[in-house]
């Protein structure tokens, strides 16, 4: 087990060891000097030997932050769709564009090593670990072999690290990050990584998200933390997590203390909701933070905590439920959260533009999800050339909000005022949920149909816009097409070599590998370390087995049906 | 009018002229070097009063090529899906590319001046004039102006000039650059054009592809062309070009005497068909030659028709009928559409990595057809995560050539043999045709009363294809996704150039920009000169308005039903 005392930790932000470090550097100048001078001396391997950690992989060491976002779900159509989304709702012109397009240098190839349509986790483990894997692997290889992240690398190699994120901080895509695990739905297993139990001891110094669930025991109807626990062990991990010296969060009047990041102690346990942070289409902002915020406090609580250090951070941010909408074929809640993404990206790159530390951004998607084209034949004649942005505009809520809505009111309704829950589907979910005032008393019966199959009633919500829109869904799963890349640096000089790295199209590997390279990381070395980590999980799982592809609303668990 | 000896028309290709044109261009050289030595000297006028034409636009004038691919109706999944498709059928590894992948390079978003989707002929126009137009306009501005095209700016200029595509040479692509039309519709008029009848002259040094129905008169059953001429005056224009002198070659057997491209007199008036040259999946190499044939029959003929000029050429080639493959929902065609299309510009690639004359090759789609993805949920229960390549490879017929043989066949069956016509959809269409083996009676009998209703039998004939690949489909319409830029170019500073200009997200009209710039092209001029072009057509047009934007394939005009 390694320690913080390792020599593969750099001691960038323990001030005690600032000295020893310092002369170790000046003697790495000398080298440097030397070597100049001498053709046979071969700088690096003496380099790797004095301090394996720090010096490892690149010639000219300096402090770099990078930040990498995954918009989950989120495919070629979202794009246009979203672009075209705000052009009506803004009046803008067609020229206008969304703020990622203008950072756009290629696209990835998705699919993972057992299928031509990858799952969020083999997806985020191409990024993590930088190979290929099987649907379900997180942070494992296609052996199952436990895989070193570019997240501990670069922790072992003295950089602090993040996950942010708006669904569970156990999903697949942060988990690949930050744990090891046979199969994605072992997020009791995922959670204890995440918080240091294992190998490596605690590489992750934030985390800022969902998923309460798998921190605390099942049936906890006492819990201070919410109502849904999932933990079939007993163990409360965030009471562990506050005695071990965790910084926890757990709603929004005290992540509101955080100062948007300016009072933040490290590490940083910030769990906001049991599963996901509401839609933005849904999202009150007196209740749950922004993506926005969530990484603007994540970054500036890095920042202000590497400030005095010789190396930068590594944040993962996630925009997790622009897949969520896909899933649902929900497109009035995917605008929204493509739009929340995108203005998160453009804040972060304005921090970059104003920051003196060389910092990298990359963005890109997992996969699509939900096969989302932006035409749909709506009759067997031949169709329309178009498809019509101002329905989406219109709609208020996601179908999930309104689905557990009518379920709830239902639940409060009695046999004899069967009426008043017809009035209320018409002019509560229809009407002001929806947006949508020409529906038929068919619509009506059908919809008050399908309250006790929450799925269908979905489906029939989010058809009913999708229908008007002209925007059409192939499936409720993933789909093989590319996704795009985007990335800026804040160093002129690097932007052509990234450009040469990860211009036009790439397998999602090289994506990481990038990342690897650029901040001198030994992957190897923490898979070598990680060998014998605990990644099968022997007590029962919090999700089945069965639909562990599958998002399940979360309002699904909350509410008995 | 503007005939060859005027003033916009440099001497390029005449010998006579040369001498004089040589002293010209000594007197330029001594202007550039006054120039460096004079602030006050405005060089760029001088030049222009001095030799309009040939000048006017780039500063340093030399030999140069664009060669322009347009894959009609290619969006993103085409693309996955094909490069999967390759990767089962040869044995290839998970990052085998395309072809195209290697030259990946941007996106371009394709809406329309009235609608978020575009049609081909408002996508074309955009290339061709530079800007956004209305659905259905060819070479012509949202005030039905006409708009002078990148290929007739080029041919004023001295380029020599080609189209080449497998579909209709009057449809909407290279109709955009040849001619000028109120409505894509209007194809005798575009013919017309096309042949020189209009203010400019001939502006086309080469045509191959289909679409000799709009050259010769209707119910000329005695014709020596084909079988379905759709002129309703009654002009014989092909007559009219042999006699104007241009060289026509009508079929496969005088195609071959054109010795690729070695044995070609222009101008070259090649119409192999009809209506559209076979998909690539149906076609007999015997009767029509591969869009890679014809592509590099034209180059080599303008190759070396520009040998001894100053001036190279401007070509279009088009993946026609990947489109045509969208519009009928049918992956089996599409992926052997695409492919093809991938070969040839492979081998115009080669061509210029060979050739010493600059040549910048681009590569894009006008939009996205069918609304494919290549996911589809195929049960009411959660989908699987995969899409299955192999059954496109099982199936060895377009849904269009199963459906001519099937209603042929019914018409030779009489009432009394109706088995023979089960036995026949059973072995000839689905097991041979379609490579499907776990069909049912319901199917069988589904085709069988579906062969009166072609759009329905064709529907049924791809859907399952699509159903058992797992692939879905939208709409037999277009879609609003972005598109992909590929680039090339021979010449290596050219290639940051291109990069810059083209790199990242682009609106479509950008494209058409770049190659203006690049050639020196003065559109508007071109558009001054054609303002007076008749545009609307007075006669009955050779497809029903309403059906303007929609695929019908040609057999269905070629049999009667």
């Amino acid at each position: 087990m390694i320690t913080e005392g390792s020599n593969l930790l750099p001691s960038g932000n323990k001030p005690g060891k600032r000295y020893a470090r310092h002369i170790l550097f000046g003697l790495v100048l000398v080298l440097v000097v030397l070597a100049t001078f001498s053709h046979n001396f071969t700088l690096k391997d003496q380099r790797s030997t004095l301090f394996p950690g720090f010096l490892g992989g690149h010639k000219h060491p300096k402090k770099k932050n990078v930040i990498f976002f995954v918009s989950d779900g989120m495919g070629p159509a979202s794009l246009s769709m979203t672009r075209s989304f705000q052009q009506f709702t803004d009046g803008l012109t067609f020229d206008h564009m969304l703020n990622l397009d203008e950072f756009f240098v290629g696209s990835s190839r998705t699919r993972s090593s057992n299928s031509l349509v990858t799952d969020s986790a083999a997806g985020a483990t191409a990024f993590s670990c930088g190979l290929k894997t099987y649907n379900g692997a997180i942070g494992v290889d296609p052996n199952g072999q436990p895989c070193g992240t570019l997240l501990e690398a670069a922790k072992l190699q003295g950089y602090l690290t993040g996950l942010v994120v708006t669904t569970r901080i156990t999903d697949a895509t942060p988990a690949s990050f930050s744990a090891h695990a046979d199969r994605r739905s072992m997020e009791q297993l995922i959670a204890q990584h995440q918080l240091g139990e294992y190998e490596l001891g605690r590489m992750v110094d934030l985390m800022i998200g969902g998923g309460r669930t798998s921190f605390y025991p099942k049936g906890a109807a006492a819990s201070p933390y919410g109502i849904r626990g999932s933990r079939t062990d007993g163990r409360d991990l965030i009471k562990e997590a506050v005695a071990d010296g965790w910084h926890y969060v757990g709603d929004r009047e005290s992540f509101n203390t955080l100062s948007e990041g300016d009072n933040v102690k490290l590490p940083l346990l910030a769990l906001l909701a049991d599963y996901d942070i509401p839609f933005e289409i849904d999202r009150l902002d007196s209740e749950y933070p922004s993506l926005k915020e969530e990484a603007m406090t994540a970054i500036n609580a890095l920042s202000k905590a590497t400030r005095d250090s010789d190396q930068g951070f590594f944040l993962l941010v996630e925009g997790s439920r622009i897949d969520h909408a896909g899933h649902l074929n929900d497109p009035a809640a995917q605008v929204r959260e493509v739009t929340a993404y995108d203005e998160t990206f453009k804040a972060v790159v304005e921090y970059a533009k104003n920051s003196d530390v060389e910092t990298v951004i990359i963005s890109t998607s997992d996969h699509e999800t939900g096969g989302l084209v932006t035409a749909r034949q709506v009759s067997k004649a031949y169709p329309d050339y178009l498809w019509l942005p101002e329905v989406l505009a219109k709609a208020q809520h996601s179908c999930e909000y309104l689905a557990r809505k009518l379920i709830q009111k239902k639940l409060q309704t009695s046999e004899t005022s069967k009426g008043n829950l017809v009035k209320f589907i018409k002019h509560e979910i229809v009407e002001a949920g929806l947006g949508i005032n020409d529906y038929t008393d068919e619509d009506i019966k059908e919809l008050e149909s399908l309250i006790d199959t929450p799925g269908f009633l979905m489906d029939k919500l989010t058809d009913m816009v999708s229908f008007r829109a002209q925007l059409g869904w192939t499936t409720h799963g993933h789909s093989a097409v590319d996704v795009n890349i985007y990335a800026y640096s804040n160093k002129d000089g690097l932007k052509s070599k990234i450009l040469d790295k990860l211009g036009g199209n790439h397998e999602n590997i090289e994506i990481g590998h990038f990342m690897r390279n650029y901040l001198g990381l030994d992957l190897k070395k923490v898979t070598e370390m990680i060998k014998n980590t605990t990644h099968t999980q022997e007590f029962v799982s919090s999700a089945s087995e069965e639909n562990y592809f599958e998002y399940i609303p979360s309002f699904l668990k909350e509410i008995e049906i």
